[in-house]
């Protein structure tokens, strides 16, 4: 317990707010090298601090096993949320109270990446090839985080079999779920262009309002699916409304929305954009998609049934496999192998005063190895 | 001809964009006082220039006829709306160029106002009383213009028996249209309150969009009533949307819009604010309005028969008693005395390059002289 802990304390103790670079990655090399893993970091992007293209640093770290052993991947990062106010210690001075550690990333995911490096030591090297996939730019645009990583895998030739990402899935207890998939997302802009005018003569005048309204109407009446097995219903919600036109007198010449839509596996991003599209077209406007994932399923089977026994045997509990929430780097990792995501109790993750159970700790830990040996087994 | 001409070039080389004040004033005193005119002029409003409270003239000037007799009033406002760009001479010195006289407030209204006098020195001084009610802010707020004028003359027992405005109310020749009525205005500020929230966690939180948009959907579908046999039918504008989301994957707090509502005879302002505020609160929304005008109607009858006589006389033209059109001034001296508009041809008001046909100016004199005589009579 000790060991996690520490591993914990020292990531926790570098601030990294996305986009995290330097010195959070120096501490995890130096945790990893000494375990008979060969490093390889690299940094993207190349815009200013704090525009979209800023760098990001990312990690890929190897330990190889026997040849034609199996490879697992653990995946996570090592960016993490801004503080914000409200805190009770240092956000990046992590500090015991009672039984919790306190500090941003201590449950979204630096306590989980001190678990994966802890766990790996109590899986022996010849037991296969295991892999970290670490970047420092989830909670960001995760423009050059783990989709570059993808990118520098696959033309190294690493593939692994399996990929476990440490995301905090636990809502109320440790191991009570895991998350076999997340919906897709897409936002969608959407355009009527009219004719100005004065409202005293609106003859003279095409008032987009009314049309960019009915549209609406239409887009929230809309029944996407009722949800399947494995997936509550797809959801739209409509998030912006804009004119912007302070003339009390004037029809104005154009009126935009934004819609925002959480999709499961029976659409896709092009699917619903042409629906959409269709739809805005119909009223006269023009809608502009933009897809930010594509919905992942691994459907329950043989590597959830790694991670359901691992859970049980450490907790006793029977983790419910999950595809509810928000989008993770999973919607990119499912192009590489299955994936599924488990780790922390996330009641805290991205608040104020965030914390971890240090007993949460060396159980994870403990699952990991155990998922880890069975993966690879 | 030459002395009207003389007499609209003097006021138009004043410049006066609203509010105005000095000059423009100092002038028009300086043509009604020969005439036998007792002159009144104030200046309200102490907020800094640019501001609805920026200090505004009005001018009243009376000239009293026999104990017993009539009382006719003009009516109109000496300021202008800015020069914008492409004029091919100077908006504020008024220069004739073939047939026409250009420069700002040719039209609108200090054409008509040059009329106005240059007709008084052709109605006998014992025919009646004359007044002049005339403000510096028409075409601006119009918080300290006629409505003060108004306050004035109840003040000082000032009572008009009719009252004519000289707005450019003809459309294509000078005397082919008279307004006889305006319609009311309001606008009104919707505004619906959610509670904000993640889209991918749309239950904990609650849209105010959709509401918004049914609440627009039924105001857009309502049907106000069909027009009467002096008024077009009501209509409704939804000129603003208002959210301002920036982050896409949040459902927005709050969501706001703007209608405005031109309306006949058979609503009031009052009315129309209920009816929206009903729709409003029925999709969980509120209805903030501001009444800018009640309508107004002169009923066809004696009045616009003098009016039109005159004008038959000068013109040979029946003009069309009209009600369509924006707002004027008329909407506060309706509560004076019986009022009709008729004025100048108004395809340039507001425009570069604004101009009077010089034959028009001389012909309108004649027919407010005519006017007078006649209302007096
Ligand atoms: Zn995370
Ligand atoms: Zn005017």
């Amino acid at each position: 317990m000790t060991e996690v802990l520490e591993l914990a304390k020292r990531l926790m103790a570098a601030e990294s707010v996305t986009p995290a670079t330097g010195s959070v990655f120096d501490r995890l090399e130096a945790m990893l090298d000494p375990l008979g893993f060969s490093v390889h970091r690299f940094t993207r992007g190349d815009g200013e601090p704090g525009s979209p293209e800023a760098p990001v640093e990312n990690l890929f770290a190897i330990r190889r096993g026997p040849e034609g052993s199996k490879h697992f991947a653990f995946a996570g990062h090592l960016d993490v949320v801004p503080p914000g106010g409200g805190w009770h210690s240092e956000a990046f001075e992590p500090e015991v109270r009672g039984e919790l550690l306190y500090g941003r990333g201590a449950v979204d995911m630096k306590g989980a990446i001190a678990c994966m490096v802890d766990a790996v030591t109590h899986v022996p090297a010849d037991a296969g090839t295991i892999s970290f996939i670490i970047t420092g730019d989830e909670e960001g645009p995760a423009l050059h985080g783990t989709r570059a990583l993808i990118d520098y895998m696959g033309e190294h030739g690493h593939q692994p079999d399996l990929c476990l990402v440490g995301e905090p899935t636990s809502v109320n207890r440790l191991g009570d779920m895991m998350k076999i998939g997340r919906r897709g997302s897409v936002n969608i802009w959407l355009e009527v262009e009219g004719t100005q005018g004065h409202v005293a003569y609106p003859h003279l005048a095409d008032n987009p309002i009314p049309k960019l309204v009915a549209m609406l109407a239409e887009l929230d009446a809309l029944v996407l699916d009722e949800g399947n097995d494995w997936f509550q219903a797809s959801n739209l919600e409509i998030t912006d409304l804009e004119v912007g036109n302070m003339a009390h007198n004037v029809i104005p010449a154009k009126a935009e929305a934004r819609i925002s839509i959480r999709f499961n596996d029976e659409h896709s991003g092009a699917s619903l954009s042409e629906l959409v599209g269709s739809i805005a077209e119909k009223h006269g406007g023009v809608a502009k998609p933009i897809i930010s994932g594509e919905p992942f399923l691994t459907p329950p089977g043989e590597f959830s049934d790694v991670i359901a026994r691992a859970v049980k045997a450490e907790t006793g509990i029977d983790p419910e496999p999950s595809t509810t929430g928000g989008t993770s780097d999973a919607r990119f990792l499912r192009a590489v192998c299955p994936v599924i995501e488990f780790g922390l109790v996330n009641a805290t993750m991205h608040k104020s005063n965030e914390a971890v159970a240090i007993e949460d700790l060396s159980t994870l830990s403990r699952i990991y190895t155990a998922i880890a040996k069975d993966a690879l087994g």
